[in-house]
């Protein structure tokens, strides 16, 4: 089956505590390899591209540019565009923008937005919703998809639909309803009239953009704005600052409630990934209905999730019954599958008791590599800091604190002063205080070094940016 | 109250698996920071301390003789004596030992045997039986002080008596019993009859040593020879090899069974703290019945044991009920708190599949100080390097690496070669592949540094040793 018509827009920007401590605010649950070697945004960018869509375009925010990179650059899609919200407005904003970008390109292109986070268990049955939606969304209607409820669930919001619906079958959209209660979830499961929104939505440039400037005139106004005054940066697209005039609201809301569009239900075995009761049911699981991830020993557990996302950190869990436990290198979470729900209530609990793990990883992406601290002390500091094939730092000096290097892995370019040389494995180089310095990766290899840091003062602040390729202040 | 003539015989040379991941073979519970700063061993000898005992008399295994002698010297106890056993024998011949040595003081010097990794709730009411005791020991008698159960408790050997005893009253000792099953424990605890077990012991030196003559004379002989042929090294007694062919048993069994000796009941609140359930049952708990211990989160939580050993790893735990979860750096345990008696189970488990941290721990106790592994490569490795003031690794050379060292903390004397230099906090040296070398800490201070491995084989079996002051080979 080939929708070559199709360009997939993947919304990347979102963030959410629901997965901690695996996913946290610098690196939300789409970018986190929940299951092998895959993140959940490259399973999503990779269905559909075996699906047939091609040369997706990425909306992600200011924070996530250089990981939305990366993992497009693992997978050989370096050149997929991808535009920056400068500031998060919502479904609503972000689609009216790559609605208004692939316009340009081609107003009759075929858009077809789907989350970067959810998982598709039934990649068949969606790609025969997909064929009967293309038929639709080629007749100008907007098209939204229904997954059809195994369970009364009540952590998603619903479709209603006038008849009951069949697979792949389009029928007119009737209203969205909010999250029910249980009795709710019930009452609609058992009706078969209703279908959970999982935020996937076919249609063609033109028409939705025809129905943002009728619908939500203010949406289109701010964004056709910020199309206007974007600017390329590096490889990524940055929206203009219009951009945040426009009303924070759901495309649901401001275009989808409103226009005559149709709804195609399928039964997808489509999960949110929302919680780690999902993760655990989509994870494979031995006899006793226990999943294991990582370097983890079960004995005598059942239904339960144990996971260790650390290499070097053993996991052991005895006689556990209903339970998921992750752990990771800096926090661990223990709690009952039914209390899942309540993970967001605690990560909002430690952001204000002010605890870092809350929001933060040990280890720091940057467009140059990542680094990350091994030990710290009152007068110093250890990093294993890693610079990609081409990849540099700053040009900077540092007012509190001296650096030594010694490299591990690869070649570096190290500029202090007047001065640059090269600098091997096994080699060492030594920065004092207050010296411009500048470190580079010049080979295909990538450059391991270990860092170790003395002074007084040892913030991430005490940098002064004299040049920077990245653009960063 | 004052029990001056009463000399301590602690029993550390044990090991355990059933505190893991925070007690492990190479640091045993007695060890271990259990509540606050002090470890078992520091609480049991801080206790007799205060309640009079003086000139303790400590019973080791070789690989904790550096371990206690530090955690003694933290506690002003620097000269007490530490005897070494060159292998572990039970506590038969261990005690036979410590009574053969402080005969040779003073051969009516009275000896209380105890363990070094039990709770006391009550020390007051011990401290009431201990002076009963002392008056049956004056008298040649050898007593042992059982625990008035308060509940039916299978995890514990129990002491039968003839009348239904009272407490602090001496009465005639009958028999041990082996750890009953839950009917068995119900009938004792009903009966009235029957104390705990807690392996405190009372009896001067002459009479131990007699009864071990006339009922053990295996072990009475092959411990005088040992002690005939010890030797000290540095702060340590070592007995001689002898000591082996002495037969493994308890000194239930050797000696206490086949005397006529007195048993004093008493109600100490007492705790083997042998689980992770003791453990919970001994801490400070909430409202809720949860013990929390370090950077800790309970959400909705009743009846659980919530820990983190590690500063830095911070553990959440929501909706638990009656589970007890453990995070140190490399090893999380999770289990219900009636399923702690299967952990050492569990980690014997992990050492039949080749886990380290089943026996080890990342940071490694040295003579000089201690190490830990920060970062591992496959050609590098980052080790934290703690020597005492005073400490001095060994003259030595590596074949497979060489090794770069930056000083964070203190003064650093290093010898490369021929030449011994001074190396101050910010500098580095470094120490190429073959050099004979040796590195001490000269100053008053703690010297840490930061020393990164390169090299093919990163092994700590690499080392080629010249000289060591503490004897190692």
């Amino acid at each position: 089956m080939s929708h070559a018509k199709v360009r997939p827009v993947i919304l990347c920007g979102g963030s959410g505590k629901r997965l901690w401590p695996v996913s946290r605010k610098s690196r939300p649950k789409q970018f986190v390899r929940l299951f092998g070697q895959e993140s959940l945004l490259q399973t999503t960018l990779r269905r559909l591209e075996e699906m047939g869509c091609v040369n997706p375009l990425l909306m992600t925010a200011e924070d996530y540019r250089f990981v939305v990179q990366e993992q497009l650059a693992e997978m050989g899609l370096g050149g997929a565009s991808v535009v920056v919200e400068p500031t998060p407005r919502n479904t609503g904003p972000a689609i009216c923008a790559a609605a208004g970008l692939a316009f340009a390109d081609d107003p009759e292109a075929l858009l077809l937005v789907a989350p970067s986070d959810h998982h598709i268990g039934d990649v068949t049955a969606f790609g025969q919703a997909l064929a009967a939606g293309i038929e639709q969304a080629l007749d100008g209607r907007i098209v939204t998809f229904g997954i059809r409820p195994d369970r009364a669930e009540t952590g998603y919001g619903y479709i209603e639909t006038a008849e009951r619906p069949q697979d792949g079958i389009a029928q007119t959209f009737q209203r969205f309803v909010e999250k029910p209660d249980l009795a709710g979830a019930q009452l609609m499961q058992e009706s078969g009239r209703y279908l959970w929104n999982a935020g996937i939505f076919l249609f063609s440039a033109r028409s939705i953009l025809a129905a943002f400037g009728t619908h939500a005139p203010g949406v289109a106004l701010a964004v056709k704005a910020s199309i206007a005054s974007s600017r390329p940066d590096l490889s990524f697209l940055r929206l203009g600052p219009e951009f945040a005039e426009a009303p924070e609201i759901s495309v649901d809301y401001a275009v989808l409630e409103h226009v005559a569009g149709v709804v195609i239900p399928v039964s997808a075995r489509w999960n949110d990934m929302g919680s780690w009761r999902s993760v655990w049911q989509e994870s494979v699981r031995d006899g006793q209905e226990v999943a294991r991830s990582g370097e983890v020993t079960a004995i005598g557990c059942a239904d339960s999730l144990l996971r260790s996302d650390e290499p070097g950190v053993h996991l052991v869990g005895i006689g556990l019954k209903n339970i998921a436990a992750v752990a990771t290198r800096d926090g661990v979470l223990i709690t009952d599958l039914d209390a899942t729900q309540s993970v967001s209530e605690a990560v909002i609990h430690l952001q204000k008791a002010g605890v870092k793990q809350a929001d933060d990883f040990p280890r720091q992406a940057r467009p140059w590599g990542h680094y990350e601290t091994l030990a710290m002390g009152p007068r110093f500091q250890v990093k294993s800091i890693v610079v990609k094939p081409g990849g540099q730092l700053s040009l900077q000096s540092h007012v509190h604190r001296a650096e030594h290097w010694v490299v591990v892995e690869g070649t570096a370019q190290v500029t202090v002063g007047q001065e640059a040389r090269l600098v091997g494995e096994n080699q060492s180089v030594y920065i004092p205080l207050g010296a411009v310095h500048r470190l580079a990766n010049p080979g295909k290899l990538p450059l391991r070094l270990i860092e170790v840091q003395t002074g007084a003062y040892l913030g991430e602040d005490d940098i002064r940016r004299y040049e920077d390729v990245y653009a960063r202040k």
